[in-house]
Order: C-alpha cells, then sequence, then structure tokens
C-alpha cells in the first residue's frame, strides 16, 4: 500500500492511495480526507457511474465540515482498472467506472468485479488496519453509489451506525441501469438480483437500526426512469424502516447538488458515529 | 450569448456560458455563480495554466461564501480556443490555456490572444450588460491568474475594489514561465514585457489603493523558481503599496489549497466591495 499524492488541505491531509487488492485481484485507487489529530471515525463514501476515487475528494466540498468535525472519509474508486474483460469498456453504464457494488458471478467478471467485498471486507478492514479506525464507520454514496450504500448499509447493519444517500438507484431490478449492470454481472436469475436491490431487501426483512437519510433533486433527468426514491420510501413506511427523504427543488444529479448538501448528510453520520 | 449548462448550487445558479468575443475573434467560454436575488457585486476569477472556466467553479468550494455574502463570481476561460496557430497546443504553459492575460503583439497571436483587453474590457462589459453589476467589482486569480489579478488590478485601480492572489507569478519577466510566455506573445524587447509584470508595475509607480493580499503555500514545488512572492513584498513595501503575504506551512499549488483558503480571500473582497 502506498501514498501516490498528498495535499494539506484546511487542517488536515488529502492522499491518494494505490494497493494491490486481494479481492479484485488488481491494483486499485482510493482517496481519503484525514482530519488533524486522531480521526473520530470514518465515513466510506461510495460514487456514481463514471467516477473514480477523485470525484467527491475534489468536488463535493466536504473537506472543511469533516476537518470540523473530526471526521475522515475514505472514497474507493467505482470498478476494478486495467482489465479488459469482454464489453468492460464500451459504454458509461457497465464494466469499468460502473461496479455496483456487488460481487459478480458471471464468467470473466465473477474473477475480479468483487465490489461488494471489496468494499465490506477489503476496504473495512484497510479503516481497521491503516487508520485505526474500527467501529465508528457510516457508508454514503450517490446514485450507483448511493444504491452501493443503501444495499451495504442493510445487509451488514451492525457493522455501519448510519446510512445517507444523494439521489439513490434504489430498485435497480426495475430500471434500466440496473437491468443492464445486473444481467451482465449476475446473469438472467432475477432471483440473484433481490440480494442487490434495497427494495427487495427491505421486503426480505433486512432493516437498519438508524433512520436512512435520502436527499433528491427535483429537476434530476434519471428521477423519474431511473431513480424513483418514493418507491422505497413507501416500502421503509409499510416495513417500519425509518426513512427521512428530502425533496429539493431545483437541484439535478450534479456535484453541484452534493456541494450544496454535503453539510447536512456529515452532520446526520455525525450524530450515530459519535 | 447563451447559457450551456446550468445547475442549482446553495439558493443559487451556476451556468457556463459561451459567446462570440469581439476582443478574441473566437467563441469563449466562461462560468458563474449568481447568488439568490439581486448580486452585491462581482469578482473576477483568473485561473492558472492548463484551467478552462471550469476548475475554480467545480473545485474552489467559494459557491457557499458567495451566496451567503450575495456576491456574484465569474470565471473566464485562460485562453482562446478552437485555433491552430504555431506552437499554441505544443506546451502546456504557452498558447491554449496558458493566455497570460496580456495583449499579445507576435504574428498570429496579436490577432486573437488579447486575454487583456478580454477580461478588462469585454468580460468586464459582460458584468455590466449582461449580470447587471457596474462598479462593484474586484478581481483574484491563481498563480498564472494570480499575475493576471495583480496586472489588471493595479493597472486600473478605479475599476477593481480590490485585489488578491493565490501562489501569484509575481514577476514574470524574470522566471521561466514568465520568460517563455512573454517572448512568444510579445517579442524580445523586454521594455514591453514591463506593462505585464506586477514587480514592475509597482516600480513605475502603479498602486492601488487597498491592501493587496496574497496567499502562498510553503510546499508549493513552484515557490522558489516561478514565485517568490516575498520580492513583490519587498518592493510594495519600498514604495507604499500595501500587501499582506500569508507564507502558509504545509499548503502545496493545488486547489486543495484554494479551498482551504477560500473563505479568507472572499471576505477580504467583500469588505471592500460594500
Amino acid at each position: 500500500m502506498k501514498v501516490l499524492k498528498s495535499h494539506k488541505s484546511f487542517d488536515g491531509t488529502v492522499q491518494f492511495w494505490q494497493h494491490d487488492s486481494e479481492v479484485t485481484k488488481t491494483k486499485m485507487n482510493f482517496s481519503v480526507f484525514l482530519p488533524p489529530g486522531k480521526a473520530k471515525g470514518a465515513l466510506i463514501w461510495l460514487s456514481g457511474l463514471t467516477c473514480t476515487d477523485e470525484n467527491f475528494i475534489t468536488k463535493a466540498g466536504a473537506q472543511k465540515y469533516l476537518n470540523d468535525l473530526g471526521l475522515m472519509v475514505i472514497c474507493p474508486d467505482t470498478s476494478p482498472r486495467g482489465l479488459n474483460l469482454p464489453g468492460e469498456h464500451e459504454t458509461y453504464d457497465f464494466g469499468s467506472g460502473a461496479g455496483f457494488y456487488l460481487n459478480a458471478t458471471t464468467p470473466g467478471y465473477a474473477d475480479h468485479y468483487k465490489m461488494d467485498d471489496y468494499i465490506n471486507l477489503e476496504i473495512y478492514n484497510i479503516l481497521t488496519n491503516q487508520f485505526h479506525i474500527s467501529n465508528n464507520i457510516s457508508i454514503f454514496g450517490h446514485s450507483m453509489g448511493g444504491h452501493g450504500a443503501l444495499v451495504l448499509g442493510l445487509k451488514n447493519s451492525k457493522k455501519y451506525k448510519s446510512i445517507s444517500a444523494f439521489s439513490p438507484i434504489v430498485n435497480p431490478s426495475e430500471v434500466p441501469w440496473g437491468i443492464k449492470a445486473f444481467t451482465g454481472y449476475l446473469g438472467e436469475d432475477k432471483e440473484a438480483w433481490k440480494n442487490y436491490d434495497a427494495c427487495e431487501l427491505i421486503k426480505m426483512g433486512h432493516r437498519h437500526q438508524n433512520p436512512i437519510l435520502i436527499d433528491q433533486g427535483l429537476k434530476d433527468d434519471f428521477l423519474n426512469v431511473q431513480l424513483q426514491p418514493e418507491k422505497f420510501k413507501s416500502l421503509c413506511e409499510q416495513k417500519d424502516q425509518k426513512v427521512v427523504l428530502n425533496l429539493l427543488d431545483g437541484f439535478d444529479h450534479s456535484y453541484y447538488f452534493i456541494a450544496s448538501r454535503i453539510h447536512h448528510h456529515l452532520e446526520f453520520h455525525a450524530k450515530f458515529i459519535f
């Protein structure tokens, strides 16, 4: 494991790391912000389609608040890189930059695209072993990464103190992005898909002990087809999962939205981490 | 003039504009942040080498503070685009992305690379005519753009209420970046260079009525060869120009530095704009 680049940021440090992943069997990159002194906890940020480990740390404007709260953030890449699997680099919503935070089972992808284990085991262990944060960990993300945060958080509710999402894909089994990705990574058997679908997980009985926070912009071009967070909200209400869904006028799917609301999410997580 | 993209950001709006510039005789791009309601004033941000109209607005984290202060910012591109002048696209520090905020006089470049007039006349007029801000305007920038802010601000002290810079090139006539650019844009006659060199302008008697703010990181790889802000500070002190030079431990030349200190610069300008 090595630091590729390091930059002072507020009173802390932004670092870009690279390591040999045992899970994906590739080199993997992640970025972190480390607040001054010992961090009181960590947030795992899962990015959306086409993103790398750089988007959040350059664009979200989170450092000031993380600095003041004494929290670190770790931002993994969104897929393995440097492979040449069939169809891996042809479209923005499948393969590289589009790992969907699941363990693939289809030929070729099954050997490397294990982003569920990569985040939930390997990145989690890196927080413990490299950054000495073992318990006070929460998870959040955007779009495909909002899906990842909901799925990983609901299935591992004791590992993650709290879950939040910006503009998440809540029911991937039923929408074009998810159908394409799940078919490619998991095959045609839709039973296997349920394990990676936040709506299905709620139906199956998965719960998180704390409320789930979701922010959704109402000028988001993907709202009606790909996202539909109200489906998740009404399921949660039927099944006694607390959820706060904020539908926000004027905001779109971009990092300008995330930067405008990041403060709110960080303070939400801080309540449960401390 | 048209808006290419628009995003809600905090309670205001980020917009990316394109227009046909009369000065550069090319299409030019700029970005703006517009606070909610009528802006009380505007800041012109001049970016550094390799930047476009996007870097500041995505990475500096200025919107929250501009929003709260009621100020707009306009971020022009760093050179004309879409041309194919001799040597224009060969190196990062000359030609496209490296306009140096001067009016070129060398063949080919003289017809288009008039970034001094573009900022000081055309962008200034756009603030008045398109955004209805006529008087309360300040100027700041980073590196090559810090040079631009110092030079334009000192030569047009009545037009700009205040000047600040991050990591500026203060004496381009004497350092590799400046020598290369000035030779290419202005030719070999070093007398012509003085008109675009902040140190020389101070020697010639140009002054600004308000203190000039400069922030400089001490881990900046360009500090000792390209930047040397203490040269400017000591000249200012000899010549009765007020200057505040903050030398800051640990910070480098990146936008992580700018984001860490942007608040400070915006509050500085607000004092003089209001």
